[in-house]
């Protein structure tokens, strides 16, 4: 029997129970289930961080621990060698793309003054920026930063993409540099390391022209939040966060922000993505089972 | 020497003014120009519905009139037989897209639900619809409506296309009555007509599942605003309008509706629209210099 453990009931119904597979339940907030020590295939609770050394030492037998999260970056280095760690990449991206999309047209077309208007019964019709004939960079060349790419390029933005590696069609941090201050619209959607934490810091912000849109669908540290709060404030940028540092927000400057639209961590959280997660388990599975390379492998 | 009447400078400075044409203002609001006896092109003002036959008839040179709008409703069988109407199809169309794509994302994502907990500082992630897996209606084939369409496609959602004619790839209005029950999202980007008029009424918003989206970036009389009222107030559907039936809304049941966004015709007013207009009249201008078909003519 392959022993697999997940957070969710709905995740455990998407998993077709095969014979030789026992799924075992451990919820958000909750001890770890008795039978941690014969688990094989662990998907943690989604609002762990990350274990400690001591908690994945209860699982011998471990073989994989499959996140939910695109971002792996807290259980980096944290298992033993024979562990194998995999991201939940795919599983939240078009959910959080879209979401993207929608916080890059709710700033750029400035609809929250639409909705001042609405409260208001002032019907003002007025011109206001569009994606359209924007320039837009993408940071991050994924599976989110992709479909952002194609999205707002169809809706007539000129769109470039960098990534850690320049290849066709995509530019390096350093090729990018010098054309920071032609974007109108950056959208945020690479994943948090040594060389991404504060990428988006004060010279990044200052050197964005006045009226641009900062959108991070990624991770809180990879934008710097003082020097955007101050950006705010000055009324010279507009943003949209789905992630924040530190996270959650309490009792944070960022709360009463002018210009901001917050949404808190909920890209990926839309309906279906038990599902989806069900399914990359099945297949993680069936990839262990008959001793093929698993997906989305990142330690 | 050709002249052309236009009813801002900056559409005027879009237009090259080669040495035989020869560009007069007819600002909003204004009285016609003194010299609008001769004009041979006129782009009616803005806000102006639509003209007299007495005012027409001051332009006993007249050939083309040169819509700004996509639509030209009110000013179809107005002009005589020797002037072409013709429609400004497309200079809108990226930009008015791209608000039925935010409105679209806005309403499904529940965007005003993160504004209301970022002014009550919550932080309450929570899961929500999205458009990736949703079922999404284009009412219309046209330039936005396909805009939209391919948009929604990549973002996962299952898009049917409806036109007056059905063809490959786009459903008949018959043929899609039937799968109304299915669509969690519908956008009205058709042409406002006898057909058209009332389509989206009581007996459609019913047919709709709940929780279903309704945006009309079209007429404001393609949908029955009393039917949908009665819908927003049951909290059954939401919906966005960016046209409204009447319009503008003055004291109006609409302004208070709840799960409705409001955005006060704005689809087309983004900036840059006046450059893609002035590019139009400078294209229709050299047709009819050298007696070639003209673009967009609707009557």
């Amino acid at each position: 029997v392959f022993r697999v453990c997940v957070p969710e009931v709905a995740i455990s119904e998407a998993i077709e129970h095969a014979a030789r597979v026992d799924v075992v339940l451990w919820p958000d907030g909750q001890p770890a289930p008795v039978s941690i020590e014969d688990v094989q295939l662990l998907v943690p609770p989604r609002r762990l961080a990350a274990m400690t050394t001591d908690e994945l030492a209860l699982m011998p037998r471990l073989e994989v621990i499959q996140l939910l999260t695109a971002g792996s970056d807290p259980w980096l280095g944290l298992a033993p060698q024979t562990v194998t760690l995999c991201s939940g990449q795919g599983i939240h991206g078009s959910s959080t793309a879209e979401l993207a999309v929608a916080a890059v047209l709710h700033q750029i077309r400035d609809l929250a003054r639409y909705e001042r208007q609405q409260a208001d019964r002032r019907w003002q019709p007025g011109e206001r920026h569009s994606i359209a004939g924007s320039n837009v960079a993408v940071l991050g060349a994924g599976d989110i930063g992709g479909r952002v790419a194609d999205v707002l390029t169809i809706l007539g933005a000129r769109v470039v993409v960098v990534s850690r590696t320049a290849r066709e069609g995509i530019l390096s941090p350093d090729e990018f540099r010098p054309l920071i201050a032609e974007q109108n619209v950056v959208v945020v959607a690479t994943p948090l390391t040594a060389q991404t934490r504060g990428m988006v810091g004060k010279e990044f912000l200052a050197a964005l022209p006045d009226q641009a849109v900062v959108v991070n669908v990624a991770r809180g540290p990879i934008v710097d939040t003082n020097a955007l709060l101050a950006e705010l404030h000055s009324g010279r940028l507009s943003a949209a966060l789905h992630v924040t540092d530190p996270e959650p927000l309490a009792g944070h400057p960022l709360w009463t922000a002018p210009n901001l639209l917050l949404t808190p961590h909920v890209g990926g959280g839309s309906m279906g993505w038990q599902q989806r997660a069900g399914a990359l388990v099945q297949r993680q599975i069936g990839h262990l089972l008959r001793a093929e390379p698993l997906e989305n492998v990142v330690g």
